[in-house]
């Protein structure tokens, strides 16, 4: 838990901070810190003003007359070295190099620049976020580097090597509901590295979720022990980047990181117990899964919906996912045709409703009884509907509460699929779904295919430690 | 080109249209087609009504006083005997049966009624198209099934077992500027299959690209035999659906087709030369990629963008899709930083501009003298930028045009990426510029993996045909 006061700093000098309108430390920190909650005080550093943004700015750390913590930085490299040192002597603890041009240049004088920083650093007693990154978002201490990630705090701690990786992860599971203890977005690891980041999450007890994107590591071993000492605690979801020979030279051009073969990565990631994932999407996916999804006793599913093409879809989707679709049983599609007509309509799973206006309480109710079966999930297509008036989307619209709680009401763990994405027509709807999904605490897909494989993989992990 | 005749008809009369807010063919066909410019008359028939959206109603077919060449059916499966028959009496030529509620109930007596309608139309001379679908969409005779599709007609033939399919191709690609000679939702292909129309559609002059969407044959040899012949003629793209088991059970339910085993149906298309894709996402990419795409000389790529995260997963997805990033040569680099400063970008491909204020147009140049390479895919991920107000955004809203004049400027084929799905901050900015592209006539795609996929199939294609 030694980590745990860089989350938590009582002031924080933002270095760089101006009245320019192109500043972007200005609007990323010191205009959305005290609107995001954050306590303490809140410094503008610059040489050239006296006032930035309603506060009064100090030509240098230094000058600050009382303590400062925390430091986010955005000068340029070349001025860095002093920086560190006047932090030193100002009794900092932690700096937050947003500042990028070190060693993922692959210039040699900016990767020993950086070495020098991290030298001072640990001569001086400071820590080093980065740099090249987007540094700390941490909800319940106020301090975020985007102003509309959520305020509320949650149990996924995420570390992040790429910033824009922190940023597509933490705004994609928010729209869907999930919240996060600590966010680190830690670029070139110079100091603070994702072991040491793992390790405090493993630890953190607000982090029951632990999610991370690497690019690479200096440590093969040392990550291996933290990584299976987490995964036996937490679930620990992983995108390893820069597998290929051109992503490897990406990441040493971009986080100055050792990407190495993807297939000692692979192995190694597997022998902790980590979940690998490909992406960011099924990163999200699978955060959405173990926040949501309750944990079904097996993998039998019944996709029930909207869309004939759609549903043999759906089918083939899901058995690639993973799942498995058991044919509805005959006396159970009897019992379906009191409420559906035949016609439009498919019966035998995938179940096609046929048209939007039937009461679906009665079909789900009658299919919530099948014993053979372990979990729905319901779908939509809103870019099939043939009407340009978006009868689908009005739909959806009119009666969204109505149907998540009739979802919430069914023994069987649910999920709800909207698949729209090539066309314009069927964003809404997917948009009026996932916001009403995260309200309704449900889990919510963008596509069959990516509940399967989430659900699949979630019902893997619960089966290797042996849980149901 | 016997069938040509089913997409030319001089009258249509529309069976089942109504009063009724509820009349979906009254809505899909008998208000659309005099806005969408079909020239020929329009008979409504329903023998309870007069008059039905301003048009003389009449109670049935025999009574219209002149031709009807084509009848657009929606009444109860239970009433259409009797429509055949008076078809039949009134010389009808097609008869397109929306209806559903036929063999794809997987009931003995529908599917007996499905095979009688069949006997009936061959008897009198009628060809059935369904039941259970969309019909035809045809822009050069007016008629379609969705008000929405463009009216300008194209170089594409589609046809589509599945009426959801045929509408999410048409859409998805028509978003992305590709247009369509004639698309046909066939449904149970009771009378028209897949076959005939395959071979009308390498017969036709106006299609140069074929697409299929099949669940299913009667007649595998002679399936073999015209998708050899087409696809020796003009690229062919298809998806075949219903190959698992849960899949192939789906198909019956849905179309009634018989999917048989998957592995038949690789080796079978993989004979014929005609390209299978995933689905439709894949299938809109290809449409895309042979439409606008200019063919590259090789398969080596420049990723052009913003990002770091994002340019590192570029990388990997470029090579993942069967492209190859070469490192960029030192002269190369060294004269990009005469416009990029080092710092937060990264030179070495993927590129990665660090900032959207730099020009572009001497980098591109730059880039664009590169003998070492083939083709640029210019990226931008919305959904990382941290600042709310989206200066991606409105970058690309107030520069979309100067950019596309840009690349289109470059020797070397372009195509441009815009990803963004995950939260709702990018989705404006990838309409901006899917909507540019379309009227630039240049190649969109929503991810660099489905760019670097599609293309690297187009360059597959070519390469197996000896061209380049």
């Amino acid at each position: 838990m030694t980590l745990d006061y860089i989350f938590h700093p009582r002031s924080i000098a933002v270095v760089g901070a101006s009245t320019s309108r192109w500043s972007a430390v200005t609007h990323l920190f010191l205009n959305t810190l005290p609107h995001f909650g954050y306590k303490g005080e809140i410094y503008p550093i610059n040489p050239r003003m006296d006032e930035v943004s309603g506060l009064k700015a100090f030509p240098n750390v230094r000058d600050v007359p009382g303590v400062v913590d925390h430091v986010i930085c955005m000068i340029p490299a070349e001025a860095t070295r002093q920086l560190l040192e006047d932090c030193v002597a100002k009794g900092v603890k932690t700096v937050h190099l947003y500042t990028s041009g070190f060693a993922e240049t692959g210039e040699v004088d900016r990767g020993r620049l950086q070495d020098e920083l991290v030298s001072i650093a640990r001569n001086g007693g400071i820590r080093i976020i980065g740099p090249n990154c987007m540094g700390i978002y941490c909800p319940g201490s106020g301090i975020t580097y985007c102003a509309d990630f959520p305020q509320e705090r949650g149990n996924v701690g995420f570390i992040s090597q790429s910033g824009s990786y922190s940023i597509l992860v933490v705004r994609g599971a928010a729209a869907r509901g999930v919240r996060f203890s600590k966010v680190v977005s830690y670029g070139n690891a110079s100091d603070i590295d994702e072991i040491e980041l793992l390790d405090y999450m493993l630890h953190d007890p607000e982090t029951e979720v632990i999610a991370a994107y690497i690019e690479g590591t200096k440590d093969g071993p040392r990550l291996r022990e933290v990584l299976t000492e987490a995964a036996a605690k937490k679930p620990v979801i992983i995108i390893k980047k820069g597998g290929t020979a051109a992503g490897s030279r990406g990441t040493i051009s971009h986080t100055g990181a050792l990407a190495g073969d993807d297939a000692v990565w692979e192995a190694l990631l597997k022998q902790t117990g980590a979940i690998r994932v490909e992406d960011f999407e099924e990163m999200i996916d699978l955060l959405v899964t173990f926040r949501f999804f309750q944990l079904p006793h097996g993998r039998r599913v019944a996709v029930v919906g909207l869309g004939g093409g759609a549903s043999v879809r759906a089918s083939d989707e899901c058995e690639l996912g993973g799942l498995s679709l058991p044919p509805a049983p005959e006396e159970l599609v009897a019992e379906l045709k009191r409420f559906i007509p035949v016609a439009g309509s498919m019966l035998r799973n995938p179940i096609d409703m046929g048209t939007y206006r039937h009461d679906w309480t009665p079909v789900l109710q009658a299919l919530d009884g099948w014993t053979e079966l372990d979990m729905f999930l319901w779908q939509i297509a809103p870019e099939i509907e043939p009407f340009e008036e978006g009868i689908y989307r009005q739909f959806i619209k009119d009666k969204r509460s109505l149907i998540l709680e009739i979802f919430q009401g069914l023994q069987k763990p649910t999920a709800v699929v909207v698949h729209a994405v090539e066309a314009s027509i069927g964003l809404e709807t997917l948009d009026i779904m996932r916001t009403g999904c995260a309200e309704h605490e449900m889990a919510f897909y963008p596509s069959i295919y990516r509940a399967a494989c989430a659900i699949s993989r979630y019902v893997d992990y619960h089966a290797r430690r042996g849980h149901q």
